[in-house]
């Protein structure tokens, strides 16, 4: 608390009750799900951790305070929210070996042998982000390849979008895998001439491998949790919905509350009818440890990924015509579990990336929408490729589109590859979403793309990558405004999130949960530097969690 | 708050902070682990649900009091601690199909299709409790005698010491059982001259049957709790050991904490490491919920049950000479499992009940000792048949011995005839535990006997049934002084829970957890009278958490 002068001691007594903390001289701005922008110049915080009131140069400022901090005109942002990230995987990303700025298959090779020769504890070597795309090999990868790095220790590599994985011969000899090895429903084996797998384990196929990997102790999920939660306050990000938690994640979270070190706020989905219903029961959890954390709903899958050509499609691949991608579920057991999940109120967010999952879903959606009414806030994650006659469909039944602009500026070349010119209309449609008055959230899909929503919103506006490409941008009519991006990242993800009445926005009786930046994205003309905007400080609950060194 | 007099109020103005609450003119006692007794007359109990002071009946009273009660002379215990118990699994008891009252095949048969008529929702039938050896049967139930109580529907009952089930046909065929099913290696199914299964599975031959029975549905484990959990502070119990929490068992306790719905603490053991590793990570879990939770360490099985003969002896049974029981573990997978859970410093407890079994645990002990030092509290849960030459190991590796004084007297007879006449010197040997200086922990390993434990203690000290059998008590050499079996009911199991610093004895700063009884247990020469004993309130926190009606 600011001690009062000594003077105004001597006279008027002890000081009266203080009235919170304030940031004043800011560049403040909140913004709401219609992109409405509001701006101020101060923020006043409550001791209970939530905006008081937003103020004006001459809105009259209370005397008695907790704190009072000068910003110096820099720009205050909400808490940025990523709609759709995995913070444990995250975690284990910061603790394996990232292979994503890999720009050929020597290059992963030798990465692969320095990392082996600089980890000689016994046991598995782990990594991901690899992209055979970015590699120009025109083909998988194959487990003699990765033998040439490593020979002798179980190798196992994530591709970048966690829906394929490169094993080595010692990995597959550990998870006894051979040419008689079947693929299972839900995902396939590259395999040679002679049918034996070449080390490429697709969507379902990952867990053929996946379950030889020795599980992480409990005190490396701890610390994987750590790392993750550290990075994504030093991006700004306060919130997070977590898609697809496990009860192991689960306990990591609740483990992290228990001893008062969970600082960024979780909103959970569980991975899996079974999951959900473990931890929350028969309705979502409370908002546990000060609100941040909380289960409301569950995550399923209806297809795979568009570059392991796992996303499932109305027509044949046009790089691969002998395929349509990958279904997970049937119509009846997709119908199944989601209503079972809408029975105990828990909320729905089901991945579908190809044309013909988004259909699925949106069936399954408008027949269950009969008997599960009100506000139930159905989610689709990715919603990627959507046949144009599809899009309408999202907004009839209050649906939210929960998607990630980085996608698109990561794979439009791959998109194109793989869709051929036709199907592009309705891919990554962001502004048609928001011409249909389809909800829309934004994420990363971390650690597929980097959790920094920054280049999110600085591809949300121009689809544009990191180096300006395409010039003008990709199917540049799906570009929105900074607006709408900024309130796809903070109110929209915090209502897809079931979240609106407490975050997202800087409201009075909101919580204070907000970001200084370097940058004003607001006034800023150019993509390139929202691109590169550097987070300074991170506030939840009224509380400086995280500040830049 | 007693509101002060009014003309108290103005000569003196307003209240002093008052001292907290107090219990006067009660007939006191709290038990030492050793069996001292400290009687007392008024219990002093602080804002912070401590116990601030034991008074005497002349030591002074405070004048200012949040509450002040009169005990009309009633017996105030601390409150009573069940150190081996399955909260969930007697919660199901609650909702399902008592049998444990079934006289005679006949009976049984009766009760089942009784219940079936009046519950007549589709699905199967679920029922505990039988004992064979009280239907003077000679043999096994059969699918055969139960299908002609409930033929269309499957029924499965699992048998009193929950280490064996009787299944009817229906279904035996849902869980798609036949000739042809193979015995597990930790259990066994019983068959008849052709092989074909008769209806009874054996330890782990029950997950044969369980696995096609369905899974509980979240509202329904949330209810089961709170059943469980009345039940238990009606007979008195404060805190309770929970002996193998399953994931799903733990989300219940803290789904009810997360609403601040628990009342009784719960020291939880996990149901193997894995179990542990998930929820607790690499330390016990801090107590959560103000002190109502917490996982403290794992349970795993050396062996099986002594009535279905899954006890693994060192002689073959006296009643079935072809075996010795069932040992679940070889001596390096126990020891394996008994070190991953001591690394993280979690408690081990290991369920042995035949004299081979214990042997098998207490080497294991001993060899891990030198390993994991220091004060571990290494539980035995039963140690219910042990070789008398294996007594003083327990002792020296400072083994916590839990055990149940209700299986004593309800299984007397079958012990006899299980193990005839010499091994009986090692069986529920109390007094001799008490003489070799072993820590010792009673329970009732509910809901295979009460939780009611005060016919606990009537046959601990008495060793004769609700019916005074036999004469003279069954081998009463092993009867135990009232002291004694109240401490191992209060501070001693408090002592094998970790939680002797908080709880099991009423002393200034451990918290205010008691009874009041209508029966004084240390003055009463009856111990039929001691069995009656009816609870009139349990305080948890020094909050009055339940009162007879």
């Amino acid at each position: 608390m600011l001690a009062a002068p000594a003077e105004a001691r001597k006279k008027y007594g002890p000081a009266p009750a203080t009235e919170g903390g304030l940031l004043d001289d800011v560049n403040g701005y909140t913004i709401a799900r219609d992109g409405t922008v509001k701006h101020f110049n101060g923020l006043l915080i409550g001791k209970d951790g939530k905006v008081k009131a937003l103020l004006q140069p001459n809105d009259k400022r209370p005397e008695w305070l907790d704190f009072r901090l000068d910003g110096h005109g820099r720009t205050l942002l909400p808490g940025l929210i990523d709609a759709h990230g995995h913070v444990m995987e995250l975690g284990f990303a910061l603790t394996h070996l990232d292979l994503s700025a890999t720009t050929s298959l020597a290059d992963m090779q030798t990465k692969v042998a320095n990392y082996a020769a600089g980890h000689t504890e016994p046991g598995w070597i782990q990594g991901f982000g690899w992209n055979q795309e970015k590699w120009n090999l025109g083909r998988f990868p194959t487990a003699a390849d990765l033998d040439l790095a490593v020979k002798d220790r179980p190798v196992v590599l994530e591709r970048v979008d966690g829906h394929a994985l490169l094993a080595n011969s010692a990995a597959m000899a550990a998870a006894g895998i051979s040419a008689s090895t079947k693929d299972p429903a839900d995902g396939h084996i590259e395999r040679d001439a002679k049918g034996k797998p070449t080390g490429v384990f697709v969507d379902g196929a990952m867990a053929l491998i996946n379950k030889a990997v020795p599980a992480p102790a409990p005190i490396e999920r701890d610390d994987a949790f750590r790392k993750a939660q550290e990075l994504l306050l030093s991006y700004g990000i306060t919130a997070t919905c977590d898609m697809g938690s496990t009860v192991d994640d689960w306990n990591v979270y609740r483990r992290a509350g228990d001893v008062n070190a969970i600082r960024i706020r979780i909103v959970s989905y569980g991975r899996g009818v079974e999951t959900a219903l473990s931890v929350a029961g028969n309705q979502p959890t409370p908002w546990l440890y000060d609100g941040h954390l909380r289960m409301v709903g569950v995550k399923l899958f209806a297809d795979g990924a568009l570059g392991s050509r796992g996303a499932w499609l109305k027509q044949p691949y046009s790089d691969k015509p002998d395929t349509r991608g990958i279904p997970f579920m049937d119509d009846t057991r997709l119908k199944n579990l989601m209503s079972r999940a809408a029975m105990d109120n828990l909320q729905v967010a089901v991945h579908a990336i190809g044309d013909a999952a988004n259909d699925q879903v949106l069936s399954a959606i408008e027949e269950l929408s009969d008997t599960y009414k009100g506000d139930r806030r159905w989610r689709i994650e990715h919603a990627q490729i959507v046949d144009p006659a599809d899009l309408p469909r999202f907004a009839h039944d209050g649906i939210i589109a929960s998607m990630q602009p980085t996608h698109e500026t990561s794979d439009w070349k791959m998109a194109e590859e793989r869709l051929g010119p036709a199907r592009l209309k309705g891919a990554y449609a962001w502004a048609t979403m928001e011409a249909e008055h389809v909800p829309l959230a934004f994420g990363s899909d971390y650690p597929v793309e980097s959790p920094n929503p920054f280049p999110g919103l600085a591809a949300a506006v121009s689809r544009q990558d990191a180096s300006g490409q395409p010039v003008g941008g990709w199917q540049p009519q799906e570009r929105i405004t900074m607006p709408q991006a900024l309130a796809a990242f903070t109110s929209g993800a915090a209502y897809a999130a079931q979240a609106e009445d407490r975050i997202g926005s800087l409201e009075p009786g909101h919580l204070a949960d907000f970001v200084l930046v370097d940058t004003d994205p607001l006034t800023t003309q150019d993509p390139q530097a929202v691109r590169h905007t550097q987070v300074l400080e991170t506030w939840i609950n009224g509380i400086r969690v995280w500040v830049k060194k």
